[in-house]
């Protein structure tokens, strides 16, 4: 079967998943690209899929003399299709985010978030599925705890890198980041891995031996 | 709206949850008033909202010359809506909690238990709907493992204090513990929170930028 | 009520759970039969219980000359109710477990898999409905990053030994392994305790106080 | 015996340490004031006495626009007896601290360093005997890395704040902060104890069991 | 060369060291000995070797009504050689551990102490040349932080058991228990390694390849 | 000054240190060339500096069918100036290193080892001079505990790659490796930046404050 000549983010998120694009990068020798941190799924486990918009947290213990600032840019800076990327490095020095900050980023078109911290208003959050992927809940607000310090510049997450733009695909088994540059090629690759004939999976489905199938087909 | 003179508990757990009373306590200063560790609602994520009635567990490794003596003393010495609190300094060495205690805690007006520890019997706690907040399981039972060493007490869990008679709020964001001397104000505050009018959430769900509510209203 | 004379594996599913195996091992004086790690029931929460068909797992970093060999061998090689226990040290490098090897795995007669490290393939296992316990999820194939270095040979997880034919016995409270030479034994006693009257517990459940039940009859 | 009626840094020097301290805070119901993480003393094990100059990091993954900015205002800033307090949530991303910050701030009267984070040239600055208590150490320049985000403000370390101005004792046994408020108090407290006769001690140094001693006197 | 037929205290401090205590025991099957935990030899890294005087100890939050009480008992009521083992769950919640039970200990005839908790007073401890093993350091006093619950009670560190009169040996290495019933055989079998003709080792010194010595000799 | 055309190992040895590698790494893009975990110099905090000669360790739980085969042919295996690099996924279940293969090792040329997991015989190690770096110790033989199951391949330590021959430098600061492809280069840049005029460093050492000292010369 032949892949799409272009493969748009709903076709994507139809058909592929995390594990399959992060076996993509794999064979385009990209083998970082998934945080080496669990980030669960607290507000529904279906497959996000979206572009970086990335915010840098910073703890912080003092009265915030310009509170909210840099993070309600970020929100309402969102365009179509972006996922909130918030890296706190793992922080749960307060939850980063919550409903407000779900509403108005999905007003500006957001279509999730991934938080190397922690959330809260998680029943809220289950209401709007609103995808909220996060290190940890908690009740603190992060006013006067934590705060925005940078937009819009590459970040880490877990050992993996989200620039501005990145492609990202999170779902239960965890998230996963393409990078710009290798976007088109990745995409076509997990296509057609999902597509294609699967004959050692096929065999094995119809009973064959794990073995054997190996053996005979010569990959799995 | 004006907040009525008397707010019971039942009023508490129709209309508070753990991270507006945490931020009516961040108002009033008090900023240290959820556990840093996370307690996971093994048995239903609706809001826990009772009385402190604590309990302090050590690890033990020999046979327990007097065995239960002091815990089902606690769990038989509940009142009407008081929650256990079992400080166990995140000890996981066997479930200090199951479907017995529960069973019996119930039985003298005990509404939920929570465990800096462990608990076990995790599926019959669902079916009974009692709530119990852990930092995991285990299926060790915690004879000869673990033992009350004294109840009513202050205990700390996560650097949180908790103190014999504290109001406890605990739902799927956290646990909130509120000191009986800022009681009344504490509830009265998350009360209007929850009530008063919130021109900036409301802007924002009409579809305000988050930015521009916030510079109108002054307040998230 | 007298303990039937076989207790087969369908029977032990309709009726015993991990924590009452834990608590015969304890009364047998084998007290450190359960992993103290948390092992997450990614695919459904009900009982598993089989015999345990062992692989022990190693990180590595290069290209592997002979990828899938003996993992594949291990679970081609099992026979009917065997569990495969995957002893990876907790290393999350990798998901060394998926959907593939469950197919491969329930054709040869497998019903579960206990992983001390990481599975993917989440949504479809719970599709499936092939129990899998592990410690977190990855997106990451195993290609290159983790393979099986032994079959069949004691391991340990979490401070707890598993060997080649071992009873296991897993739930959402945890894991339990019954050695061989004490099998028969345990399984008695777990059923005894599952069947025999139990008056504390009756007295409490009927509202005696847990003090008195436990004064009365002597045992909890 | 009189406590004077001015203890100045240098009689501290001499005299005092970590622990008494800590126990002179505790006897006025400040319990919290030592971080509760361990803190290594990487050049040199004597007593570090001076004032918080308090920074604030965060790590980053792009490259500064303006780097060093505020951390070299901060040692630059530095005063006579003037302690660097770097907060950094114990990041290890890189080595915040070394040879020319402790030149620059014992230049400007600095007298050591207290890293929530990691240093390197721990052989150059224990050459220079510039004490440097850190959470661990690291080749990575800081550069593009890690930032001062804020200077002159409270900031925490192993949930102990530290406030500009505040006195602070480190040594082998860990370090202690003084807020200014009790700060005659607890130094006099402090004094008094070192100074004070100790019948306790005395009695047990001078073999009288423990107990006899502690039931004699009242204390310990 | 033989064995003697008694192997005295002075005898082992002068001629064993903790790993080859533990081989002995391994050899016997015992392989378990040594606790998983890191205990840093604070106060010098000589060999320390004696009987286990257990004490077991638990966090507290509250006016102890009792201070001092066992652990006061405890220190007084060492004899020669022993060992204080102080079992504490790796708790820093404070310093259980300082100077003044040292001195105490010291004058009942106690050669040092294993504390799985934290320590005080290292300069001291180093000057008084009492040997203390420690997770880490605290200047905070145990009053009110921690107490002894209970004394002469087997009890774990790290997974390993040590029970009331158990030789104990501790070096830079770590921590080894011997248990009473096999101490005898233990102890001849590490005798008989450390004098016993060692061809593999000597031909590796002398420059033999280890992959010749050892196939020559058949052991390591 | 001008970089000398070849310089050897010994120059390097007596010359550089790991920290000014680092920095030449990341002059050159290579910013994740030092292991993320703590290794620490349990035998003198001098340099080592040599190539890498890499072996792949794992746990196991049952008889060694073929004890010490791999890692004993490892260390006849290496040549001068070789560091043993021991990668073990920061494993601690045994002592994989220790004075025997020390000796053995040193008989072959190499110069050092380090260890992503635990070692033995520290005092020994000390009185042999031979440089250890390890994550931490134990008296436990690695014989059926742990062992070598590949060797001379690429291997991971704390998130960095040590391929074989690559340099490595490793002191109190840490570790760096050095890819062969930039090998030259990088040491080139290392040896520049230790010899040439640092205007700005002298500039801070004669007193100027270090903003200024910056700001004139543009760099640190």
């Amino acid at each position: 079967m032949s892949v799409p000549s272009e493969i748009t983010l709903d076709m994507m998120r139809r058909t592929l998943y995390a594990a399959v694009v992060c076996d993509a990068l794999d064979s385009l020798g990209l083998v970082n690209q998934s945080p080496r941190v669990q980030l669960v799924p607290y507000s529904g486990d279906g497959l996000l899929v979206g572009r970086c918009k990335t915010t840098l947290w910073a703890d912080m213990y003092h009265t915030d003399p310009r509170p909210y600032e840099l993070e309600l840019a970020a929100v309402d800076g969102c365009r179509a299709d972006d996922v909130l990327i918030c890296a706190a490095a793992g922080s749960t020095h307060a939850a980063l985010w919550g409903e407000l900050l779900s509403t108005a980023a999905r007003n500006a078109g957001c279509v999730g978030a991934i938080v190397d911290g922690a959330t809260r208003d998680v029943r809220t959050l289950r209401s709007m599925q609103f995808p909220v992927f996060a290190r940890g809940t908690s009740p603190y607000d992060s006013l006067n705890r934590q705060r925005v310090i940078d937009v819009e510049v590459p970040v880490k997450i877990g050992g993996a890198t989200f620039s501005p733009g990145d492609l990202v695909f999170a779902d239960v088994d965890g998230v996963v980041v393409v990078p710009r540059a290798v976007e088109t090629e990745t995409i076509r690759a997990a296509w057609a891995k999902v597509h294609a004939e699967n004959r050692t999976r096929d065999a094995i489905r119809g009973g064959m031996k794990a073995t054997e199938a190996y053996a005979r087909f010569g990959v799995l």
